[in-house]
């Protein structure tokens, strides 16, 4: 761009500043900002960096990115059963970024704030060599000692998933491959749907407070759905078994099944699912259904825990099915 | 490296769990760490990223960058009067990344962690295209309503800066060229001082229980003395006036300043100084050199407060000198 590079105040002052409306930023005119949870509250905390061409496409746009970036982030928070608080924005920019890209990325994240109720608290700038890199830093807050672990699962439990799955590993495959949907008689609108959700996760932050009171475990759905149980039944020690043929899947999914069963097996535990994978007793199944179900974030009954050593079984239509539960997606 | 690459998992077991003994962390078992300040205390959050070839050498001691990169951020809770808690640690590793490199790099986060007091939360470890980025959030307590701001200056204060100035920034002049300290007639422990200097921040963590109790303003040197009293005197609304010559020097300075007045004054506002520049009410000034002297974090008394709009005056030797307080080094 032709125009003088601003410094990183001026980027602040222009960009980041109008995002900071949390008392305890002030303004981002300070090294660092101050939170403290309500009365009885703990903070929680997690973080994801986010890298051009690793966890998005380059040429994507601002908006996307910047969604995706803090977005994560948020399911993260709704998976532990927290509410968003704020956030820290870590931005590496490419030596080509310009003035109109960073504008349309910061308003993205101020639709973002009003939508999720979270405000940014502080951050650093810099640029980076090369590609793109978006490290956020959340918080969020819940009553004291009630942070949803993975580690809680208990023999008898109910095992659900909310959302769909499989939707975001198959709009990956659709954006790397524009022959993908014609080859599996998708229509247009399966693959805008799928190509959708591989680009804007929805974290389901609505269903914490649900989580919060009814689940014994709980995290989100990122590397894929059969190595995030694998992950959970481990840090549970508990074993899962899982009905595949319950796993609940959009129409555009239904329809690659039913065309090519290879690829359906790879997209539904493909990664980047963002729903929640919880564990409910078996005595607040119905409760948390229910809860889910108002909250307008539906969840589905997949399988159940017994005691076990961390292993994930699986059945389809009542038969045992093999699959590594290690065939996830690795994002490193 | 002819081993297959560990997956995330294998990571974090590896490497970064033994370094998350906070409770808060489960052992980096889950998706998301708890903290909660102690009754009657705030939490202060600062995040710095640092990148190869910007903010340190590629080719820099894995060490060294681990402390580095942990060090900037404690130097800003350390210049808000906080005490260090916990950090979020995110890494991007460049794709030549080898056991021995990370090793080394942990090692040396576990050595500042016993230094400093500070324990691993959380974070996220992702492949970087091309060069190494670490992003560390770090967080730190301090008494509710006591953080210490960039903007409590008021006129009739004492400017005070911690350490020496400069020393940082003609480490840097000497680490890219290798004729810098002869030019200057440093001798080689002059020139050993000041690499190291640059190589290594000494955040001033002891200096945070008294800014707290007697400052009125406080942040901490990292884009140069001059350029830091600017941000302090805008934010505050108040004039500074600087006396050039009570600025603390290293013996390695006083040759430099000696030997070229030029490569002097861009060093006192070249920067990564990570000192604390501090302003005390006039009255409780001595009582702020006692405290600082008897924490082992020598102050020097460089400037004072006046009404005013935000601008920096400088003296020498008593006569009012000119000098942009712009000039600073630029991280961005």
């Amino acid at each position: 761009m032709a125009e003088a590079r601003p410094s990183e105040f001026e980027l602040i002052k222009r960009y980041f500043a109008p995002l900071a409306s949390d008392p305890g930023s002030v303004g981002l005119t300070d090294d660092a900002a101050v939170i403290t949870p309500r009365d009885g509250h703990d903070l929680v905390l997690t973080k994801d960096v986010l890298a051009a061409d690793i966890h998005f496409f380059a040429n994507d746009a601002p908006e996307a990115i910047a969604a995706k970036a803090l977005r994560v982030n948020l399911s993260d928070l709704a998976a532990k059963g927290a509410t968003p608080r704020g956030y820290l924005l870590g931005l590496a920019l490419p030596s080509n970024w310009t003035a109109d890209w960073l504008e349309r990325f910061c308003n993205a994240l101020a639709a973002d704030q009003t939508a999720y109720d979270i405000k940014l608290l502080g951050g650093d700038t810099i640029r980076s060599g090369n590609g793109l890199q978006v490290s956020i830093t959340a918080i969020g807050e819940l009553p004291t000692g009630r942070t949803v672990r993975r580690s809680g699962a208990k023999a008898g439990d109910v095992v659900f998933v909310s959302g769909t799955i499989g939707d975001a590993a198959a709009g990956l495959k659709a954006r790397l491959d524009s022959g993908f949907a014609a080859k599996h008689n998708l229509t247009a609108e399966h693959e805008a749907y799928i190509l959708d959700r591989y680009l804007l996760p929805r974290p389901r932050t609505r269903l914490a407070s649900a989580l919060q009171t009814r689940a014994s475990a709980s995290m989100d759905v990122s590397d894929g759905l059969l190595s995030d149980c694998g992950h959970m039944a481990r840090a549970s020690n508990m074993d899962f078994t899982l009905e595949l043929d319950r796993i609940p899947l959009s129409p555009a999914l239904l329809q690659l099944k039913s065309a090519c069963q290879q690829e359906y097996i790879q997209c539904i535990n493909g990664g980047d699912d963002y729903e929640i994978l919880a564990t409910v007793p078996a005595d607040h199944a119905e409760e948390f259904l229910d809860s889910a179900s108002s909250l307008n974030c539906p969840v589905t009954r997949i399988g159940c825990v017994a005691s076990g050593s961390g292993d994930v079984h699986l059945n389809n239509h009542g038969d045992p099915v093999a699959m590594s539960p290690d065939d996830g997606f690795r994002h490193f």
